[in-house]
């Protein structure tokens, strides 16, 4: 389909990173290789590209990532703690980053772990507040100069990682994909962010296995009038993304992620039930097991059941690729602000209601057939 | 969705048609009762409406219907013999039926059992003929002259019943839906023949358990980019349909409609597997399990497997409803011909290419709301 | 195979009891039938069976029942408190119903909702105790005075229902059967009471489905030794045993009768994950999926799935009926005590070490052949 | 459970062969680490021992091995064509691999691809015979001389090459396994000539996924008094195996082999259905899905579906070398004949009513006990 659409080439890219890990890429592609995910000759082939890797990979940072990860951490940036200072640092990476591989642009992706929901901006804790308070956190949501405002006041952040990240790089011009369920650039300031500075941005959570099949399948449920009395998913893997998730605070995220697309699809709510546990011995295979009990003409009860068995990581690395080529030919046509026509890779688009996988699709389709054009 | 769209009320309706076994429906709905698939008190609710239906059922015709209908039938018309006494004999008992309940239009729904493929226009016998005879049958094929013919020769009928009814409907001026696998009005000299007489066909075959799932998954597949390698799918179930389709030769042409469409949605042919078997004890019931064999990115295997439960009347009913009301909606906006827009219905939707689920539907949505401005 | 065997007829039984709800077996028994458990007609067959039985329903007391059957009960015997006073006045009853029916014995099954923990003997808080205290209750856990004494002691009962009744029934020579994992008569204190009265007793926890099916196929992979790595278990379904189940304090005592069994037949212990899920559309029908991850030779990971969907009612009802028919024959034959024979019955067999279910069951078919000499 | 047990070393064993394929177990093995079957580094570890392996393997023997397995050669013995000369020829072989490498003793396992029913013993067939030329089969069937004089008459062999096998090893006294359904040693004249020659023998088919499967759950089935309505399995894989049984000769005696236990089970017959089918995608990974109808209590059907899916060779491989094992150690203890004990390793044990997995496993266990004493 794309055969006439002039996508940038991946060999243009340059590819760099924060991570909060130790630990070389090979190593991780070995991981992967021990569990069956992918082929150890592979990892031969590309053996000198993943050491080339590993020496443009600088240390993250930590902020409301949750007890989980911070675990896991072994290399990270404790130098600096405020979110003034932890921009300002991110801008230096990146800037350097630009600078040192001659590069025309950079495009951030956030692959970091699910973080827990965010409770500055959390709809329970708000209904607390004085009714000043509220506005006050309304009007830094949905207006840049108050969430910057927000940014560079002295207190330790707010706000997690992500979202000191998706700041870091929109102020710059930079693109921003947030790949996870993280709050990232969710917030109707950062589109006023991303228009001034002529930046691109998409999330969230990119839409790999499971949640795919509920925006495959649900469509189908409301086109043949077929009531979905309940969806149960249950999801167990164990790779280190289930570990996180293991933990219920990051879990909530993601499960609140997996979740609210039927209700969109269907048009009513029907009773559900999403788990993610963390099974070691699958490591990067994850299986999913959907039940879906519905009832058809006459109100007879019927059941769709499937599994789902696929290497997590082999799902989403291309959808990472894609969309760094797609956002790159974005910039190439001009286009700013936030990209709906990405909603197809992503679980919970920002700002999109269509969450139909293949209308999501034809939306991409038209924009690319434009694109051509 | 179609709130707003005039579609004609089912008490607009009035039901009646040929059979070829004896039994009421009530018996029928007992048999479905007792095999679980739906609830004694709804039939004691309708049952002098069902006393009133086995009052407009006639006896129907057996031609090229194959041995194991002809073994089920136990009351049929063998008075006529040639395709075009067949012919009158129908028509003559479709225009009683509009007189005799007073009908401004009547619809013709083919829901007889699968038959054998219709070995005359069969390509593997078109090309063991002569020239001559192969153009003489494209034409056959092509042109409602030529086919018209064909039916009114003294020979006993070359097409099956399905062929006939279609023929017979579509003369008089009455629309034609084929909600089986058989020949019925495929052949393009229908469509000729529709919009002469000014009237409207579609079919073939109903689509609603694991073909329906073949149209919903298979764009997935598509989209991502993920090669399906092979796609098995074997169908187990116990009611009448069943035993028809235990014969190979009925079997064949079941398993061609809901095979093709992967190949069509994917744009290159998996291998294939389709079984359909008769497991008594489960009557109504049509248990599906599907296996997909995939790969994606650096080509690790993967596997989506499905097993589909459901009441295989219950699923076709409505569809079948719907398609009569939507086939008077048509008739009364003054269309006619072939129904493209009905094509989400079928599996093998008549001269349709688009066979992905989401796509035909849009397609009627679209016709849809053409029809409400 | 029972042929030979001369089995109590069903018909020398008279069924009476004790609940804490309202309601007839009429409205359960339609209840069931709407969630197509059972046919309505079988209903209509047994009507006045059904009611002859509410007539011999009594109220039944609360006790450590938990928040969740509280909230069910509206018929309970809230007019006394002690645990002495609990217990006479079900034996009050006890006797009142073998004289008004003029009874031979009678045997007692627990059927309640499964119950919480039991804090005075959990492991996690004798852990806590002071040395004395805990020698106390070890002396009250085996040896019948002291815990009669406990029993008989002022205070609020530190044991729940299920061991209340159990205590009542076997202290006045009835037979007491555990269809629960409650803690029922598990403390080998009440085996000597049983030998002391010339009763029997045997439980915990009737083996219906997914615990049914991981004892016969857990001895598969320990016979050919496969390694299992992790073995997950999904259980959902929507009756009221649900809803009581869906209580966290409630489940985890299930929880943990579900569970202990697989590391007892393969001999170490697998990554295991049971969930248990109320889903309010499947009523009865309980519904498991099981995905056990396994290694063979040379370590390649394989898998084994299956969904078993039963109707809970009717796979524990006749394990009931057939429990209550062994133990009558137990006493016609003058076994006293525990009754190791019926270890097939359940999921944690008191005192049981073989969890396999088919040599479980071989010990049923010796002491029957036993019986039969 | 085997640690008391003098179970000869796998170190005493020296393996060779006939094959009538080219190629190395070096590449056979790349085969399966190409279709995910093993790790790669496996294979490096052992080359020199598979390079080993190679020069022990000498051209085998074709003989009623049907069509697809000849097409499949491209190295055979067609040197001798009579029965007679196939048998001396084997023996010669036999006799050398024994003095080459210094053995005590030969165990032969057959390992070959399914073969077609052997038409000389068909029932369908003896039934078209003279009452004369029946009871001279049945002569043969049951009797050694007789066997033996039908093999050594002049004629091209009327028995199989797995007949022809079992006949040349157990002659010279080495030991038959028949780890295939073909017919082998299945005829009782073969027990009588395996005492004769103090030799053992035992078969048939190697028990290792699906219908290993079906003697773990069909005891469960039948010691519940759930009534089986209808078992289906289709079992669909990729490897040359799958391939030989894509003919329908050679599958014919497959499905056979997986058939029989059910009904020997459970004590009635339930449908059954069990297809094979070659999917080439899924290389060695033999996946089944069997769907299992049954009804309890009130008749209300219920359902159990399980997916296996498994390394064919992986799980045949080390039943192979415990059978060598066991059958060895049987010989040290001078056990002759027809080894009953291991029918756990076998879908169809000869002369074997017990189909039940875990009391075959017993079996062995007695067996076992036995011989530590």
């Amino acid at each position: 389909m794309f055969a006439r659409t002039n996508l940038p080439e991946w060999a243009e890219f340059v590819v760099g990173g924060h991570e909060i890990r130790q630990g070389s890429f090979r190593e991780s592609a070995e991981e992967l290789a021990r569990q069956k995910a992918i082929d150890p000759a592979a990892i031969e082939r590309v053996k000198d590209d993943l050491d080339a890797l590993d020496a443009r990979v600088l240390p993250g940072f930590l902020a409301g990532s949750g007890s989980v990860v911070e675990k896991m951490a072994d290399r990270w940036r404790d130098d600096v703690s405020s979110a003034k200072d932890m921009i300002d640092a991110i801008q230096a990476d990146l800037r350097a980053f630009a600078q040192d591989n001659d590069l025309a642009h950079v495009i951030v992706v956030n692959l970091m772990s699910t973080e827990p929901v965010c409770s500055y901006f959390d709809n329970g804790i708000l209904a607390q507040l004085s009714q000043e308070e509220r506005e006050k956190r309304l009007e830094e949501w949905t207006r840049w100069e108050a969430f910057s405002q927000l940014l560079r006041s002295a207190a330790p952040p707010v706000v997690s990682a992500s979202t000191l990240y998706a700041a870091a790089a929109l102020e710059l011009g930079c693109d921003f994909i947030n790949f996870t369920p993280s709050l990232g650039a969710t917030p109707p300031a950062f589109e006023e962010l991303a228009k001034l500075k002529n930046a691109r941005f998409m999330g969230n959570d990119g839409k790999t296995g499971e949640t795919l099949m509920k925006s495959v399948l649900a469509p189908m449920f409301a086109h043949r009038n077929l009531n979905v009395m309940s969806w149960v998913g249950h999801n167990i893997f164990g790779n280190r993304d289930g570990v996180v998730l293991d933990d219920p605070r990051n879990k909530a995220t993601k499960v609140a992620s997996k979740n609210h697309l039927l209700t969109q699809i269907l048009g009513y709510e029907p009773q559900t039930l999403v788990s993610i546990e963390y099974i070691k011995s699958l490591g990067d295979w994850k299986t999913a097991w959907d039940h879906i009990h519905f009832e058809g003409f006459l109100g007879t009860p019927m059941t769709l059941q499937f599994t789902w068995q696929g290497c997590d990581s082999l799902l989403a690395a291309p959808l990472v690729l894609d969309l760094a080529r797609l956002t790159e030919l974005a910039r190439r046509k001009n286009f700013k602000g936030k990209m709906d026509f990405l909603a197809c890779f992503f679980k919970s688009p920002i700002g999109v209601d269509e969450q139909g996988f293949v209308r999501q699709f034809e939306q991409l389709e038209r924009w690319i057939h434009a694109m051509e054009e």
